[in-house]
């Protein structure tokens, strides 16, 4: 019989152990041929690497033995010898020895991927997304996107939090209202969750703090660059909070160790994008009325709706506190009650606003959170209040009738702080495959 | 203005913080009431906290002034001295001095969350889930869960994989069928993803190595204690293999990582399941046809279908590997072509069988992977022989054209792996809200 113990060394090496072999040393290294520069009398072959760019050289004679038709999109294995070269990226590139196809391109690419920026429209490059994001840059962007969930995960590991899986198909959703998809589950009429909420307060009775990194659907008929009609959902729900600012904190927290862990082991990703990190010592945060008067007498601009947010006020919110206090994020609290689902938690000091915030980063909201209401009455009153019935919330309801924690979370646009960082300002940029209201391919 | 500034320490302390307290210390702890017992002087409370039970006494005088009406599923802050005491879990207990409320439940619950095993029935728990996990054993599978999920990203972060979110709705699925569940997206029709395969395929030219832990979701019509119809797949797809091997190479690592990682931070959950963790430092690797010979000798079985391998030949494939090698894993190669999808990479020794396997685990198939097509010609063949159409399929399609490695991946089905590992016969039991036929709600 045989048998598998675990990884075995392969033959070619990675882009560390490329450039820590001494001069002379022979390697195999694979890749994708990511350009070909012909200087006649030698060839400069790009090669691509998860890691990086690495270059080879190519001989004529060579290249008419071994290297014949050597071109962009093919992907190779070269053997070759280390040579130190100032002029080379990172001061060194291998001279080939030996060119071994793994597979071959079928001619041209059809966008200039080898270029510092992909000068092609965002249409262009979703039809091609798969080609598109062989782009540095472009790929980039989702490395960058890698580090800002990978951050929420491990931070929240520390602080005790519990990773948890809730469906996405139900036969009822969190918010419920007209921005649901709609499908039949074996002849029954079901929905595609807006957000994990009802399953997540759930489980803080179980496991006092979770979180969940998921997908999340809404059938919101907007075509905005802000708007996707799937995208990612960072959420967390924690137990025994004194008041909603300890979600504050714990997101503060988040983002102080996102953006460490970025600078730590996503630098090549940072310095691709010219990225630099936000300061995220300290994030303010201001009552949701009075960041409306503070704008309204900063930028002369009258409050029409006492009650609402215009995305206009939220980029002129960003801007008020970019150029008063220096910091590209703000917390806006108390939103007023009639903008919040069913189980926000209102102000016992004024019941038209609610314990909850928004978290606006450049002037764009990235998050929602709040405390919730823990008690089984107001909850089951709150609901009627509003004229909704319990069908379909029976087990979530129940769960408050035999106890609950006060607690309170957030779900954070994992795209939208995504674009932000990165300095993109269409959502799009920031989503492998983004779905609106006419894409839904591939 | 007012800053966040980061997480503030509070007031309560974690079991930790209790456990390394010296004696005689007083301290403030948040949990619920996890059971109370009344013995006439004194109360034993049993306080529920993320990390495990805590006892505090509450004397008769204090119960009177402090703790009037203390009971199970209220949610308490108490204030108290710690006490050594040999008989107590942990051998120390909280003398109480105070008393706060933090919520109240109405009367008794309806399961008894705290005794050592909740006998009560799979679909009695899944009627009453949120507080069915009350219980400390209930709860301690889907630790071990996050573990696994931990485990998979932390092993394929450091081999140099990049996580990816691919999208759940689509116009097109990977292997079509009547596996689907089918929905309407702004007039359109689309489907649920059965799986991330074309996406993560189409990554493998951007990234070399790509994985997801996202849900899956299957239209099938099985009612059975294996299957399903939502669940969360662990799914990698890696360039550059040699031999389908690769893959099986990188699954025994991340098991051999998961379980390290369980060994190490997980202990407390793994006593209370009382699970042992089974030795995968080697994975015995057999042939489809072989297995089934194998089988048919020893048990007296006969073959009925060459090219399909039935549930009960796949137990006994566990069987005959547990009895004859001692081990719980086995790798099932080269399945019949038939069996598996157009992506499938052919053997090209012997073109019905494929160059792909099955991971059983105590008999049960918890993984599906293999070598992929990667030659674009090869590609289109297979797509016309199978009488499929390349509609939906052009940015694939694609992808291939203008290049790829040789690569493949795997799919492991989280709840299976849970499942197997903490010793459920039932797969409902490892997945927090499960979906089946019937099952749609909470």
């Amino acid at each position: 019989m045989e048998f598998i113990e675990g990884m075995r060394e392969k033959k070619s090496v990675d882009l560390q152990r490329f450039l820590l072999a001494e001069e002379g040393t022979s390697l195999c290294v694979e890749g994708a041929v990511h350009s070909v520069r012909d200087m006649g009398e030698i060839a400069f072959v790009v090669l691509r690497r998860r890691e990086g760019l690495l270059q080879a050289v190519l001989e004529k004679e060579k290249a008419e033995s071994e290297g014949s038709g050597i071109r962009e999109g093919d992907f190779v294995r070269v053997t070759g010898t280390v040579k130190i070269e100032a002029r080379a990226p990172h001061g060194r590139e291998l001279r080939i020895c030996q060119v071994a196809w793994l597979s071959r391109g079928e001619g041209p690419l059809p966008l200039a991927i080898d270029k510092w920026k992909l000068k092609t429209s965002l249409e262009a490059k979703l039809d091609r997304r798969s080609l598109a994001l062989r782009n540095l840059r472009e790929r980039a962007k989702f490395r960058i996107q890698e580090g800002l969930v990978r951050g929420f995960r491990d931070f929240l590991y520390g602080q005790g939090f519990t990773e948890i899986h809730t469906p996405k198909v139900g036969a009822k959703s969190a918010e419920g209202g007209a921005n649901l998809f709609k499908l039949t589950y074996f002849h029954r009429p079901a929905v595609l969750q807006q957000s994990p909420q009802l399953y997540k307060q759930m489980m803080v009775g179980v496991f006092d703090r979770v979180f969940e990194t998921g997908p999340v659907f809404r059938a919101e008929k907007h075509n905005t660059r802000r708007h996707l009609n799937e995208y990612t959902s960072l959420d967390f729900e924690m137990g025994y909070i004194e008041s909603f600012l300890d979600i504050c904190e714990m997101e503060t927290g988040f983002l102080q160790y996102a953006f460490d862990l970025l600078r730590r082991e996503y630098d090549t990703e940072l310095g691709l994008l010219q990225i630099e990190l936000p300061d995220v010592s300290r994030i303010p945060y201001v009552r949701f009325d009075e960041a409306k008067q503070l704008i309204s007498k900063k930028y002369e601009r009258r409050i029409r709706n006492p009650f609402d947010l215009e995305p206009e006020e939220e980029e002129l919110i960003g801007r008020y506190f970019k150029e008063e206090y220096g910091t590209d994020f703000v917390f806006v609290t108390h939103y007023p009650s009639k903008k919040r689902p069913f189980y926000a938690m209102d102000d016992p000091e004024d019941e038209r606003f609610t314990l909850s915030f928004d978290l606006l980063y450049k002037g764009l909201e990235i998050t929602t959170g709040g405390q919730r209401i823990h008690d089984w009455k107001s909850l089951t009153e709150k609901l009627e209040k509003r004229g909704m019935t319990a069908d379909g919330l029976e087990q979530y309801l129940d769960t408050f009738r035999y106890g609950m924690p006060p607690h309170g979370g957030l779900g954070i646009g994992l795209e939208r702080l995504t674009m932000q960082l990165v300095g993109e300002d269409n959502v799009r940029e920031a989503c492998l495959f983004p779905r609106d209201m006419s894409r839904l391919e591939p």
